[in-house]
């Protein structure tokens, strides 16, 4: 694979080719051995270039070309039955770079999107403190101290559907219940200052304005250390299925732990036990025993192109490249292999490198049409690299549908198609 | 000013006092004074607390919520009287971090938004070159070397209305033809270097799709050192009016050299003095000669939040926002003074600071009520200095529309009303 890892003289080569005979009716600088038909792209001047387009005032809150209208967050119509429990999955498969549009941000929601009205709206923070406080949105954006800041946020749920074997064809939906996004608003320990954490105060409820009222308890020690309470994502106000007006952000721990509609806020001396941390979002064992508060994503990658969404079209030079993330810190290094595990190459990352926030990797190689078992291995600082699925199967069973992050396998077929595989 | 640039005993003070306020109705740990009005937003229960919300299936493309509908890209109504030259505004005075949203950068076009199809879009490549080359978008895709860059692009219009004198009444106005994007593609060195640039090649025609034919002349200096051929933004593909499916990236330099809907590349030994460069986007200086080829965007900051369409509301604890940019690298500093200018106290960045790219600046104070002229002033790693309206006045006249990067002053009455205006 050494030879792939790189644009070789002959990969360009072999690129050259194919530009030059893209070209040829254009092509000044080269005979051609044979005529090629001529590109209707090339000798026919298009209507877009011929008249005028519209101007801008059709589109004060601009939106994706018409030609992208296929790029856009999907459903499993079996998980999605009812408004209670609805989830829709990320198309990382159409995506580049680490920030994910906010209006591609995949949805997961236990009551539907509640529509808040933010002059109505209110944070309270009560319970062991010196002094409960009530925020009004407006009182929150005026406070000292804003910060900004990236982080992923996936669901517990990702690839859970994997445990059992490949299900889905495509890491829109093997993958998808992940973003990553610039969050804008305070250090949750500011306002936990401000109200003054009594010594016994150890947890925090966290507590959401949805008719689900969302419920999630968090140790005080992890409060204090990073989490964020944000009104703004990705440059602008929170959008509505991202807990518009205010959420709660855990960074590089469990989505359903970042309370959306963020209202409550009680500090106690012990976890609430609700029924999100006990009958759900926690991992069933082989032996029947569960594991709870399983909170930190482990470090986990996969490839997006190519993927089933996103064939090989032809052969020569490629762009092998995916997403990485850790709940642990930053990213070391993601190996990719076009052989099953045979050989492993070290991607390159562009981009920037944050801690607890997606990263980019690519692997520029050449394609012969070998059938290929394309898989990414993710290391991240704290020296923890993804295991295979078998790996975590032989310790967590497959009675969980939570904290799959096992290394996810393409097969590239000849012809370019790609389909979700298991090898052993 | 030295007192209010962090939040004092003081200030943290009058800020509890707002906060009990506010949520009187449920302060468990404080007795007031007086019996407040209880607060609805608290005694009453909402709607979306009360009952399901839609579920995912209703926003494949998500939308902001209804509640920010008055967040968008605006025009001026005497700019944009006609397709062949429209241009609408960032709201700038509503954003946060650094990175702009997609749907509300800035539009300007010569020809109205030319409405491209992927599929018969071609890049072509010539002139004094070794070998002609024409690409498809998916030649390029599978092209080694994709990179990432968040880069500002500023209209080197922008806060052109400015010049004789405080016009427009808004920071989306007075500054809003600028805006800060993640790109997504190759570096247009790559592609040179496949073509060959021939000895004698040191200028760069850069040509649009759209009807307008946008054409600039760019050095082969600047090509080959960081300029980029780009197809996603911001995480997805370019959108329509940022010249999808392909525009050329000029990191610091004015933004009507980023040819959008780039279609043709010619490699020359001399600028070609189109309407753009010659007739449009110079100089006019006071004794009727013109500076040409200025397309650096020196150093430049304004205060977003208070500005005319974001006032104070109230006294106590405030923030003052801002960004800044240079396009000689990374800034190194910004400035905000209260008092018109007599004294200043650097601002905190937060977030990132990428050279080219904007950085964000906040500034907590405590406000008591009186007049203010805030302004901000920044300050780049090359060591220039933003200078006055009045300074730049001297060197250039007030003949251009072109790089005015002077310092903006807004004046906040006594009521928080906000107005631009001008101190000499």
């Amino acid at each position: 694979m050494t030879d792939n890892s790189s644009p070789t003289a002959a990969s360009r080569r072999s690129f050259l080719r194919t530009a030059a005979f893209a070209g040829a009716g254009l092509a000044t600088g080269a005979a051609q051995a044979q005529t090629p038909k001529p590109d209707p792209a090339i000798t026919e001047v298009p209507d877009w270039t011929r008249y005028l387009g519209p101007g801008v005032q059709n589109a004060p809150y601009g939106s994706p070309s018409k030609f992208e209208k296929h790029i856009v967050r999907q459903d499993v119509e079996w998980l999605t039955a009812s408004r209670e429990s609805s989830v829709n999955f990320t198309p990382l498969h159409a995506l580049d770079g680490v920030i994910t549009p906010s209006g591609l941000c995949f949805e997961r929601h236990h009551s539907g999107v509640a529509e808040v009205d933010p002059a109505k709206h209110r944070l309270m923070i009560h319970g062991l403190v010196d002094k409960s406080l009530v925020f009004t949105m407006e009182d929150l954006k005026r406070f000292p101290g804003r910060i900004n800041h990236a982080y992923f946020l996936e669901c517990a749920a990702n690839s859970g559907m994997e445990w059992r074997g490949a299900q889905l064809n495509g890491c829109q939906f093997t993958h998808g219940m992940i973003h990553n996004v610039w969050y804008h608003g305070l250090p949750l320990k500011t306002l936990l200052d401000e109200a003054g954490v009594k010594p016994k105060g150890k947890w925090l409820l966290a507590e959401g304005a949805d008719s689900a009222a969302m419920t999630r308890s968090i140790p005080m020690e992890k409060a204090l250390k990073d989490c964020m309470i944000a009104w703004g994502m990705n440059g602008e106000a929170l959008r509505p299925e991202q807990g518009y007006p205010l959420r709660l952000v855990v960074p590089g721990w469990e989505g359903n732990m970042w309370v959306k509609w963020l209202r409550r806020l009680e500090v106690g001396d012990e976890p609430w036990e609700q029924r999100e941390e006990t009958s759900k979002y926690t991992d069933l064992l082989a032996d029947g025993r569960a594991r709870r508060f399983t909170w930190i994503m482990d470090a986990k990658s996969v490839v997006t192109s190519p993927s089933p969404q996103a064939p090989l079209v032809q052969k020569g030079p490629n762009v092998i490249t995916g997403i990485a993330w850790s709940g642990r810190g930053r990213m070391q290094r993601i190996d990719v292999t076009i052989d099953g595990g045979k050989n492993w190459t070290t991607a390159r990352l562009d981009g920037p490198n944050m801690p607890l926030s997606m990263v980019r990797f690519y692997l520029d190689f050449d394609w012969d049409g070998r059938e290929m078992l394309i898989q990414s291995r993710a290391m991240d600082e704290t020296g923890y690299v993804q295991p295979t699925k078998e790996e975590l199967r032989k310790v967590r069973g497959v009675n969980s549908i939570y904290h799959n992050n096992g290394i996810q396998t393409w097969l590239v077929r000849s012809n370019g198609e790609t389909e979700n595989v298991e090898i052993s």
